[in-house]
């Protein structure tokens, strides 16, 4: 599988006339090679793809006895792989540059590639400076927009994180009454994930009552409301299974909500679910936004986009926005998720994570039900 | 504070010649301004620091009614900064881009600092094709270098930070038991810590018997090990109070370990101490380094540097390392960790959260005993 991904990047690449290429985000690491470092910000792995081979790049942490190869382990097809696949110890005395000036030589690079929206000014400077043979290829989005489209390996999983937040939320919505405070909610699907060994995708926004008209209110800094009678709690979260996340959110009504918040929230699925079937005839994402958008504007605010890819990352492509470039595909994964804010008072939005499939064919991966759950 | 850490920062600019200067990353941001986003890495906040006014970017999810100004309301000395402070909406139509042009018309911009070790490659080249009358001028650690030397405020939380962890330590060692799992006893310290509204600074090393003997072993993939008789349990863990991080490292021993582990430990516990005691002696931190390392390098390895700053990110300055340039400095809170590991079979490391006081003074900020504990 990880085979394929470099193979298919090495496509592109040699569309560019690259014939090497620096992966230093994190993500586009784990996606190609497997390899997950502690953090995603130390740079503590790189990748270097050239025409033959593969080579990663690490420090004595990872790069030795009882986790060497530990992550790559995770895929059975890594076997096969063991030729082109190369190690390098990055120690005080022999670093990234030391190690990359050598195989520029070895392997006669004249154009390498680099990840301009993640490579950082001065690492760039230095590349170039220490790298005077080799022409440095800023690009963009290569591997990003690569992974816009999933495997059969990266759909499974996300299938299952989706499973996942599903049963979560139908678990922590059982606990949730008269006096539960926003924290406490996130709290209980944080713990509920985590005690299982599954992970957020990102903290939870649990938002009720006047705290829900915050579009992406921040449950952690804020004033952390409780559940009342009469309440509209909005929970946002996702699950992370196997590095892949899932996102979903729904709506809770404490007691019978009003005609008026009922009638918008049947409103905004109606317009939820007629997205989602407009997939089959659009394959212009931006039009998909535009369609979703002019069925709920009239009413209330709705200050965001429709919907974003989700796999590795919560925020990937396609992006389904008014300033959205993409095109719908085979096998993207993205959110549908129209919302209506009533500043200070209420707001709602309804969430899911869908599948294009073959014939413009969509599988809704998150299944909790979408009638207005009144607890 | 907030705007002393500007007037510092300022002056560092004015030795620079710059006029202006772009905050990019997260931290930054979060130090001179108070204001945090949701992630770190999705580039929702910028801040601009002019020689009169400091003006904060973000969209209309955090700049709007009810969380507007939230964050900053955490520091009371912020109401006398609001005739200075300047708030600018991102908007899909008005970006980042096009405030920064009308703000160096305004304020006569000439040379505009960035951050040159956090601003992407492609942010930069953008930055100069659409500021063509300003030249952008790429700095390294400016705003780091800054924080190395913490203020009342900040030793205030990591002091508390440090308290939280020793207290969490305390009462999760209690639970340790025979079959008491790695993942186990890391899912422990979070919740202890996350049901109390503070938060991992990160994620936890729990490393039994031969994981230990893996420096920085990776608890959350790892091979899940339980306590037997006769353990040796590293809990290397830090909690995170109001943004600021503490860092501690402790070694359980279950039943009577043998001689040669407990004379090694009592060998590192020693080295410990002496290097910490060094302090009052020592300006140049690599030279703390060596001196810790002497003591220690004949018996086993210890494939790490001996310490490290801790504030807003676990892993700051000064590097107390073989290759540091840093000095010793009143108001430095670091790390001190050496280690001994026994490749395959046990790892011990003892570390603290220690302040550098006036006069050379220390203040060892985490309290748990090092006495040898055995369960």
């Amino acid at each position: 599988m990880l085979l394929l991904r470099i193979e298919k990047l090495r496509k592109i690449l040699q569309e560019k006339n690259l014939d090497g290429f620096l992966v230093s985000n994190f993500y586009n690491v784990l996606y190609l090679s497997g390899f997950k470092t502690l953090t995603e910000n130390e740079r503590e792995g790189w990748l270097l793809i050239t025409t033959k081979k593969y080579y990663l790049f690490s420090d004595s942490r990872y790069l030795s006895f009882p986790r060497r190869r530990e992550s790559r382990k995770l895929d059975p097809s890594i076997k096969s792989e063991d030729d082109v696949f190369v190690e390098k110890l990055i120690t005080t005395e022999k670093g990234l540059i030391k190690h990359l000036q050598e195989i520029v030589v070895e392997e006669k690079i004249k154009n390498l590639g680099v990840e301009g929206d993640d490579l950082k000014l001065n690492e760039f400077n230095k590349l170039k400076q220490e790298l005077k043979s080799v022409e440095i290829v800023p690009t963009e989005k290569l591997i990003i927009k690569q992974r816009e489209i999933k495997d059969k390996f990266e759909i499974e999983k996300i299938r299952k994180a989706c499973q996942i937040a599903d049963k979560c939320l139908e678990d922590v919505v059982k606990t949730i009454k008269i006096g539960s405070s926003e924290k406490e909610i996130a709290f209980k699907i944080e713990f509920w994930l985590k005690e299982k060994n599954y992970d957020l995708a990102f903290y939870p926004i649990i938002a009720i009552d006047e705290n829900s008209s915050v579009p992406h209110y921040n449950t952690r800094s804020g004033n952390n409301k409780k559940v009342k009678n009469g309440s509209v709690i909005l929970i946002d979260f996702g699950a992370k299974y196997q590095d892949y996340c899932s996102d979903i959110t729904r709506m809770i009504f404490v007691g019978k909500p009003n005609n008026e918040v009922l009638n918008i929230y049947q409103k905004l699925l109606s317009a939820q679910q007629k997205t989602i079937k407009q997939f089959s005839n659009e394959t212009i994402c931006k039009n998909l936004d535009s369609f979703c958008r002019q069925q709920l504007t009239n009413s209330y605010s709705y200050p965001h986009s429709t919907g974003h890819g989700v796999g590795l990352q919560v925020h990937e492509y396609p992006k389904i926005s008014q300033t959205s470039i993409d095109t719908l595909q085979q096998n993207q994964i993205f959110t549908i998720e129209p919302g209506v804010y009533n500043e200070g008072k209420w707001g709602m939005r309804i969430e899911d994570t869908i599948l294009v499939k073959e014939n413009k064919q969509i599988d809704v991966l998150t299944k909790f039900g979408k009638q207005p759950l009144i607890i």
